[in-house]
């Protein structure tokens, strides 16, 4: 059996001496450190960690653990948070009429790359019903009229809820959530975008990329925030266009940038290499992991 | 001896039966194509050209071709251009204070990689003359204020006109030109921006990407207009960058970007490889060049 | 109704005249041409054209365009093919463990942007038949060993013939496959090899790409010849790794360049835009389309 | 001023508290931990680790540091070195004919993002001494011939070693170096070769990559071994290339990977990213530099 892995993301005013107290703290607890991964703002003088830990050959409860961190926390400002490897999140995925990012997401947490259970998948429409079944994930349509948005929202929201949902990945989910929704699941929220932000914020980047006669066309995986397209970017990409690409073309070579975009953002927050900083998220690579 | 190599660019109303058409006037007059490429805008039923021909074996003029030409071209409405590989353009580059694209510009002329002669280097600072010295190429220092602005851009007309200046390469010139200018020099200047238009139109790209958090930082390459930074794209590329990069980091990594966007930028118009249309620019690929 | 689209690919030896002559011929049939590409290979003077021609007011059946092509064709010496885009061609599968390769492109297909049939798929193991049943798709489980290799191959060939398959893929199905079946198929064969040819031929590329440190990892998509992994290269790509990334990292990373390779060629391939030559691959790009 | 930076490179075998240790001996000097970056491989159990420190604060002579820190090192087995960043290296580059490396490390050099003293540049050919002129370098043309061969290489050493050259880069030196020379600079010479190893060994890369038809080209940065090519990789990158491409478009497209490829090698060394371990280097990123 592969021994427990426990991952810290840390992060508070930048001093001296945080390394090695950190480190030291674990060390004397009886952790292997697996890696520790490190990030000074020097402008916001603000310090980020991320340390993983192998706790084989240690007795020390989640809870002991975390009563005895927080004595070394408190004095030092930490913001922290920690997770045992064992749990795995919970997430559910959101989507409209596109179905490439839901397949790619259903096949990589089919193939085992994705480690998480996807509880749901929540729709305002029944068009991508079919993918679930596949998949043999629950599915709720939902339906959504300006009427019934306020509603329509709570009843995701119950849904979300009463299944424990840690992570909400919006894979061309194309309706505004309003800022209760947003501050309700904040930095737990994955939005894909169509472009390269902070190029097309907002509607039709993909009509308007052709129209502006770009050489590139790409996706951002960034949290939802209140101000839309506007959250802390986890990860971009872009490839190569031409006079030739069509509309459609440019659709077509977009999904699977944004396929690819998505899926690594959120195999990121998975694997708690995400710390949210302002408007910049701190994202740690993997680690020999 | 390389035998002369003649370019048509040929921009037209699309129908039925053009490529014949046009293939067939340069075969009987005796021309070898060396390669024919074309492009047609469905949406706007425009049709595009770039045709290499050998004119090796052949005898006809310039004249002579021109006047034959016109004979087709007038009845199809063809908006068209020829060159003959023999004649170099004339080119100015114009800089500020950032020293990376004149080098790497200088540095390609030097090479023979860049089919031109660059006839001057314009400046409204002194501080990169060292660097025209090294390559032996005239430096025009041209100061500018809020008050010699509309005199010192005559000066630079009357440069650029009295050597016959084809093109002007904008490397980091920071300074807004008057419509007049840009007019003056329709589709013959072309401009770097240090961001991936159209993100971060405008100053500061390089501070503001480190603000927005993205992950990656590019350049774009385009036909200066009187819109700033709308002109028609030529080339644009990226580079990834993470939260560790600060700003001087943002600057160094993109300053490799945007030299070999300007020079590749550069190096397709020299070789006829654009035709605008509208605000989106048709770049040819070299075909066996 | 979208017009019926006719794609000729021709390969001759080069001379004056060809486009004008080929052109003139189809704009004489009554035909629109889409688009038309070409590539000269100097050093053996030899002419490549891909044209794409719209039917739309012509009545000429694809017999009678064929027969009267062969009286330009003949004198010319052109090796050619005519493709009918109405005429979806029949793909086949070929794989053994591994999933992701096959979940793409059934993904691709069951989205319609894959313009093929997909027949069947065909294991020496029936591992993945639950990806079959959840695509729809007819799996073939044909054990293979030492002592039954040539039996299994006759099988697949039976397989293959009476469904009038036009494209193998070999989606990571590891056999070698026998002179003779290479042969039966000839340039009908697309292999995805997991790195970036020449480098690492054989087995076992991602250990020995970590093995060696190397900085990139890639995949190739070739159509497969006698000489394993030397067949003409139709798309590769790459992404760059650290020393960080573990042998498992390569292969997670490596998978999905794999995909996107695979069903790229294999899409060229079903677009008519590849001539083989040698051992090179002619690949036009997309015009338009 | 900017106060004193200190890098540490260790390589020791893995054990359950280094990091703490380390970290703890620093602060305990009084020195602030700019970064500190590791990698454990644990198929070798071997562990690595870069750490920056500002000595600000600090009074410690570096002969003091370095003898208390092997009472830390000694019984830990760690192999170890220490860079004072106010101490530039001084760099040898030696070429042969082709400029465009040289040129662009000159020019990096000069426009001060090279943090070294370019001593000098050597070559077997008078060709590009003008370049050496333009950058004020002094040039050293050492002729070879199969009788020369040792004699030129005892030369270039006591060259170098009279110079007290840190670093040796080959920006195309087309000269094989004997196993004495390599021994003699161990981990100090950084060769540039023109494709993406492992794939092009030898000679000619470019002309083996035209033939075999790749769709991607690149070069290859890599510590010089006794095995030729085969050296620990630093940095290696690729760019498309099409079936247009001539071999003349590959060399010029080449050139410029080559340029970026060295100079980011280069840059890695001199910054002190580098830890060689067998045939790997570990290549850590800038942190916030």
């Amino acid at each position: 059996m592969k021994p427990q892995v426990v991952t810290f993301l840390i992060k508070c005013p930048d001093q001296k001496g945080l390394v090695a107290k950190i480190t030291s703290f674990f060390f004397e607890k009886g952790f292997n450190i697996l890696s520790c991964q490190q990030y000074v703002n020097a402008i916001e003088n603000t310090y980020f960690m991320r340390i993983r830990l192998s706790a084989e050959g240690t007795n020390i409860s989640k809870k002991e653990l975390e009563n005895s961190f927080l004595e070394l926390a408190t004095p030092l400002n930490f913001k922290w948070s920690v997770n045992y490897d064992g749990k795995k999140k919970n997430v559910a995925i959101m989507v409209s009429h596109t179905s490439h990012n839901l397949y790619d997401l259903l096949q990589r947490h089919k193939e085992g790359t994705l480690n998480c259970n996807v509880k749901m998948i929540i729709s305002n429409h029944d068009k991508l019903r079919y993918i679930a079944d596949m998949f043999d994930i629950p599915y709720y349509h939902l339906p959504i009229t300006k009427e019934t948005k306020q509603a329509q929202e709570a009843q995701v929201i119950e849904l979300l809820d009463s299944h424990e949902v840690d992570l909400v990945v919006m894979a061309r989910y194309m309706q505004i959530l309003s800022s209760k929704f947003i501050n309700h699941y904040s930095e737990r929220i994955i939005n894909i975008h169509h472009s390269f932000l902070p190029a097309f914020q907002g509607a039709n980047p993909y009509k308007r990329a052709y129209e502006r006669g770009v050489k590139l066309i790409g996706a951002t995986a960034h949290y939802a925030t209140e101000d839309l397209d506007e959250g802390p970017i986890i990860e971009q990409n872009v490839e190569p266009v031409t006079h030739e690409s069509t509309l459609e073309n440019l659709k077509r070579i977009g999904a699977d940038i944004e396929r690819l975009v998505l899926a690594k953002a959120v195999k990121c927050h998975l694997n708690n290499q995400i710390i949210v900083s302002g408007n910049r998220a701190i994202v740690f690579p993997e680690a020999g992991e």
